[in-house]
C-alpha cells in the first residue's frame, strides 16, 4: 500500500468516525469528507461526482452492471462482452442476463477483434457493449476510446472495467465511458473499495438493498476511511503517471522479454506485438513437468509469480481468456504471469531474468504433488 | 475504533499483502493469516471455521442471504421474518421473496410477539424463521436462543442478525443458529467488512459471482487487513465482556433512563419494560416543533444523538420499527436515541441529561428549517 493512501485510512479513522448519514455534525465532517473524494475521483476520471458510487471493490461494482441490466432489459435484448472480461464479470452477466450475451472474439495477440465490432454496430444495435481497458492476464490493451467513440456515435452504452488501467496509465477519459468500474488495491489503495461510474441519466437499480447511501444505489455504511484512502492513492498515482515515467517503465519491460527471448529459447510473450501494460509480461514458458515447480522454484529464489487465475483456483484447465487467444492447451498449460508494482527497481527485473534461467537446473527428477 | 483493530489492520497491511489466492509464499502467508482469523471467529461463535465467509458488512451479508433463498426456495415457500428487522434485511428479502415473506409482528414493548411464532409453528413450516438478535433503534433483545430452539425441534432453519449485539453481549452460541450475520465498525473493528456464518450443508449461491474465494461464496480479492482487524477487535471487546461489566453498564443506563424520567415529565422510554442492549436509550421525547431541533442543539452542547434511520434518508414518516411497536406518528416523530459506546465514560451520561434538559430553553421562537 502506498504510504500516503495508509497515512489517509489513519486520518480518516481518527477524525471521520461519524456515520455520514447521521445528522450531527460528526457525521456531516464525514459525509462531507466522503463527498469531498467523490469530486476528487470524478476530477480523475473527467466525469459528474453524481455518477460515482462507491462500493467494496470492482467484484461487487461488476456483478451491480449484471444485475441492474439483467433486471432492466427486455428478453430480446442483445449485450455484447469481450470474450476476456474478467470473471467477475463473466460469470455474473451469464447468470443475470443469460441467453441475451454475445460474445465478442480477441484475436491471437489478446486484443478484441475491432472489424467484428466495427461490421456488426448499426446492423444490429445492443443495448450495451463491454470490454475492458486492459486484460488482468496478459496486460494487453484494449481500444476503449475507440470503442466508446462507435459507441456513441451509435447511442449504445459502453462498459469499461478499467480496475487493470488506473493507477497503470492515466484515468483521464474514462469517465466519458457509460458505465467505468475499479478497484483501490491495484493502485496502491486499501483492499475492500472500489467504485462504479454509472450514467448521467436513469435510475441504478441497486444490488445491495436497504438503505438511502449513495442515493439508493448501494445500501450500507459508507467505508470512510476506505474511500479516502483509495481516493489519496489514485491520486499519489496519477502525479506520478507522466509520459517519461511510463515510457521508462514500458522500456524496462521491453529490455526484460527481448533478454528473456535470447536468452530462453521457446519462450514466447503474449501479446508481445500489441500495446500492454507495463507491468505485465505473460510468457509461454519452455515445457516442464508442471508449472507449479515455476512458482515454488522462483518463490524460493525470492520472485512472486503467477500461473493466472484458473490454477490458483486448482483449476487446471486453460483459462477463458487463453481459450479466447486460441492457444493450445499445452501452450496454456505452460503460462507464467510476470507483474511488478510502480515501485519496482529496474534490477529487480534483471535478477528475474537471471532467476528465471537458474529454474530448469534446479529442476531433478519427476515431480510428485 | 479499537486500537488493537487499527495494529492489526497496520500489521496486515505490512505483513500479508500477497494475494490468498496466489501459489507464491507471500499468498500463502495471506491465505493462513485469513484461516486463522476464520478459526477465531468461529471458535468466539461457537461453529466450524467452514461455515463463516468473510463479506463487505451486515448489508451484503443479509442481502446475500435472501438471495440464496429467492433462488432456491420454491414459489410457494413460506418464510416468517420479523416486522423489525434492519431495512437491509427488509427490502432485501421483499425483493428478492415478493410474496413468499410472512412478517412476525411485535408487541408494543419492541419484542416479537412469541405466541405468534410458537403456535404456528408445526401447523405451517416456514422454510426459514428471521429474528434479529436485537433491535437497532430501541435496543430491544429478541429471544433468539428461544426461536432457534424452537426452529430447530421443527427442523426449520433458523438466521439470526447478530450486528447490533455482537461487541455488546457475548457471542457465544450464536454460532448454533443456521445464518449469522454481523459487521466490523459496530464493535470496534473498521468500516467494510462483516461476515456471514452460513449452514453447514448444501451450497451457497453467491451474490456476488466470479470467483472461487470464500469456498466460490463471495468472489473479490479478500480483504486481508479488514478481516484481520474485525476479528481482533472482536476478540479484544470479547474478553471485557464479562457479567460484572455488562451489569455496571446496565445500571448506568438505567439511572439515566431514571433521572431522564423524573426530572422531564411526558418523556417515554420504548421498550423499558424489556431486556434491551446497555448502550441504546431510546426516547419519546416532549413536544417541540421539530426534532431536529433536539439533534442541533445537543450537537452544540457536544452530544451526537440520533433521530432513527427514518429521519436521516431525508423521510419523515415512522420508521417501520416503530410502526410495528404501534407508535402513533406524533410519538413516532419525538424519537431519539441516545447510545453509547464501550469506553463512552460514567459521566457522560450525566452530562447528557443535563444538556437534554437545557435544551428546552434554548428554544426561542418557531423553527425555520
Amino acid at each position: 500500500m502506498n504510504q500516503d493512501a495508509i497515512k489517509a485510512w489513519l486520518d480518516a479513522v481518527d477524525r471521520f468516525s461519524g456515520n455520514p448519514s447521521s445528522l450531527h455534525r460528526m457525521g456531516s465532517r464525514a459525509e462531507k469528507a466522503l463527498e469531498d473524494a467523490r469530486h476528487s475521483m470524478a476530477d480523475l476520471l473527467a466525469c459528474s461526482p453524481l455518477d460515482i458510487v462507491w462500493t467494496s471493490g470492482a467484484t461487487e461494482s461488476n456483478n451491480t452492471i449484471w444485475h441492474h441490466l439483467g433486471k432492466t432489459l427486455a428478453p430480446d435484448a442483445e449485450v455484447w462482452i469481450s470474450s476476456i472480461e474478467h470473471p467477475c464479470s463473466v460469470d455474473s452477466a451469464r447468470y443475470w442476463l443469460g441467453k441475451r450475451v454475445r460474445w465478442i472474439p480477441v484475436a491471437r495477440d489478446g486484443v478484441i477483434e475491432w472489424e467484428w465490432l466495427k461490421s456488426r454496430m448499426g446492423k444490429r444495435s445492443p443495448q450495451l457493449v463491454c470490454v475492458m481497458a486492459a486484460n488482468n492476464e496478459t496486460g494487453c490493451l484494449q481500444p476503449w476510446q475507440a470503442i466508446r467513440d462507435l459507441c456513441a456515435d451509435h447511442g449504445v452504452p459502453f462498459f469499461c472495467d478499467a480496475a487493470q488501467w488506473l493507477g497503470r496509465l492515466p484515468a483521464d477519459g474514462l469517465g466519458s465511458c457509460d458505465w467505468v468500474s475499479g478497484c483501490a488495491h491495484k493502485f496502491g489503495g486499501p483492499n475492500g473499495v472500489g467504485f462504479l461510474k454509472c450514467p448521467s441519466s436513469g435510475r441504478l437499480h441497486a444490488l445491495l438493498k436497504g438503505g438511502p447511501q449513495e442515493a439508493h444505489r448501494r445500501a450500507g455504511t459508507e467505508n470512510v476511511p476506505g474511500v479516502l484512502s483509495m481516493v489519496s492513492a489514485l491520486l499519489a498515482r496519477e502525479a506520478l503517471l507522466k509520459p517519461a515515467a511510463i515510457k521508462g517503465k514500458q522500456a524496462i519491460q521491453h529490455t526484460f522479454e527481448t533478454m528473456l527471448l535470447e536468452e530462453m529459447p521457446g519462450v514466447r510473450v503474449l501479446g508481445s506485438c500489441v500495446q500492454r501494460l507495463w507491468n505485465t509480461s505473460t510468457v509461454v514458458m519452455p515445457a516442464m513437468d508442471c508449472r507449479i515447480r515455476w512458482v515454488v522454484k522462483l518463490d524460493k529464489l525470492g520472485f512472486a509469480v503467477s500461473t493466472g487465475s484458473a490454477c490458483a483456483s486448482g483449476n487446471e484447465k486453460p483459462s477463458h481468456v487463453l481459450e479466447a487467444m486460441a492457444l493450445d492447451p499445452s501452450e496454456a498449460s505452460r503460462v507464467l504471469r510476470f507483474s511488478s508494482g510502480w515501485e519496482t527497481p529496474q534490477d529487480a527485473w534483471k535478477e528475474l531474468r537471471l532467476a528465471v534461467q537458474k529454474v530448469p537446473a534446479l529442476v531433478t527428477g519427476p515431480f510428485n504433488a
